[in-house]
């Protein structure tokens, strides 16, 4: 079991949020309904990352389980009678992805996520997933406040409602280092070799 | 795939730092050896915690795996060739137990040991595991720093050496909050249900 | 300079967030313009609490000076040609305040406002100050992370436009622990006594 | 108020912990004694670094005032009266110096460092000051953890007795990113242009 190779060196990696997910809490079949529509594009820009060398880490809800065991959460989420599994089964990690787990909505809060980033050399990430108005608004202030820049491709996450989708958009919007576009406007060649200025200065 | 039911509620918890281990590291070999001497007291103190209704916490290096999956983890440092099979195998997680993954030193640094100590209502900690000069000393000064009562049975830790292993027990004899002392010498039943008074005072 | 008596014990605490501010920022005389609307209210809930033997912290942005002077701050925010002297003026800390430095927008990031809620045995707190959408909301949203209860009075904030405030607010009613309501509707003396049980639960 | 012109630009900073000092606590006078010694090679440090172009920032305790009002702890450290007032008025901080604050031990845990060693690019860090057994240890443990550079020049520290700083120097010796030195060892010039290369690696 040798250390993984973190030969990803990338100034950007793409954080996957609660996307092995299954849906069991409230108005859980309601966020479902609106997550199934970001699949094609999530999937496309994940398929995209991989070919531009751009990491991808799955920061991942433990959903009260603390066994620190993905693979059983993955197995839950994909069972036959799961209601997720078609959300579940196209978005599944591949084995050149990274997974942490986090036990509460910000990707970064008592998360290993700021270590993972060092090691990967990112400055920025690109933040897709659920649900846009809790976990991604949380985890856009948070990389904010971690001087990350952020990208929210707004065709990329989703939330209870459609309105729910929209207003968190616009309220992220607001954050500094944010910035908000459609999936397709990303550059990732050029993402991936753009140390942001900014945050680690040279003398 | 419920929430687990953290029906544990106790005023302490048992750490175990580090014991799913592969010893593959400079001086792996020599650790392993002083390791294998604390096994009949580390297991002896994890069978006293169960009996006496007291959660036991396996924080884990994450070992630069980044895929947060212990199972696949413990599978690996239990194959037959394993240098460290007889230390894993006697203390390996039961099906109660928690698990977190940590990717530094200290059981605290960038994991959800806090929040899961909150759930379960913990305000004092005991630490076991290894190595008393490194993981534990680091996790004894982050737990005094977030007032936590923190215990060191100073016959459930090892280091690379004795001598290591001393000289670190008589540093962390020097922490505020800690108390040292010979495994046998905890009051566990007592332990459970003593909140510390000056951590949650009441108004 | 004996250390200061916390004998605030109180399950509840005001966090006041960067009250004590200069408004010398893009947008800065908008946001005053709303800020002075609600010194009324907020000078009343401080007040209150004040009664009812709640704590006040100060969470105060250290605008770039990095020299842990509060009172160099509030010189200067008070100074005869400052925007903002009429908001400070009313808002300022008394003696016997707690005022601590924040050097991002949540009252919580590289802060020691949990440290300093442990000491006071506060296990909810009470929001109030500038911006509602951008600190408040970040606050908020640590806050709930944190297992605290949170109250936001809807009339103790402001951002630089109303409907920035009301946007805002409506998003701070998604998070789970919040509750927003007016500030006449607090009711502090049984929030003073009322540990959030679920915090920190007993054995 | 412009803030601060962070104009430093370093990769190394110096970090001067609890050096604003009232030594009113237990073996505070016994602490004075060996901190007593240490001042010249410590003030030839700090002008050293000044000369070479590299901050200097005071992490310090709150001393339990929780006001964010370090020119009144320093005022108090530094009256006629104050047993420690030889040590604080030779060390205290110049115009240029940056201060922050912190709660309890480390002076990374639940302070800004982070973010300020962010702003001026530092990615290594020089530890001096009180006490070597409790401050110092935790600082250098925390510095490990987050891949800075660390280096503690052994005769710039000081503990309530020599067997306990030279038994600290041991244990700090045997943390993996740690060198320490004699202060005269420092190559400054060559250490504030020296970003690590493990740290921020770029793509």
């Amino acid at each position: 079991m040798p250390s993984r190779d973190v030969r990803h060196k990338s100034a950007v990696a793409l954080i996957l949020v609660d996307v092995i997910n299954h849906f069991e809490f409230p108005d859980g079949l309601r966020l479902l309904k609106n997550a199934l529509r970001i699949v094609p594009r999530l999937a496309r820009l994940k398929e995209r990352a991989r070919r531009a060398g751009i990491p991808t880490i799955y920061v991942n809800d433990n959903f009260g389980q603390w066994r620190s065991n993905a693979s059983k959460l993955l197995e839950y989420c994909l069972r036959p009678e799961a209601p997720g599994r078609q959300f579940v089964v196209r978005l599944r990690p591949d084995e050149e992805d990274y997974l942490v787990l986090k036990p509460m909505h910000s990707a970064f809060y008592q998360s290993p996520l700021d270590v993972l980033l060092r090691h990967l050399g990112a400055s920025s990430v690109i933040l897709g997933g659920l649900a846009t108005d809790s976990c991604i608004v949380c985890t856009a202030h948070d990389a904010n406040m971690r001087d990350l820049g952020v990208f929210v491709p707004s065709d990329c996450s989703a939330a209870r409602s459609r309105r729910q989708h929209q207003q968190a958009i616009e309220h992220i919007k607001t954050i500094s280092s944010v910035n908000v576009l459609r999936s397709s406007a990303l550059r990732l060649e050029s993402l991936r070799k753009q140390m942001r200025p900014d945050r680690f200065a040279k003398s």
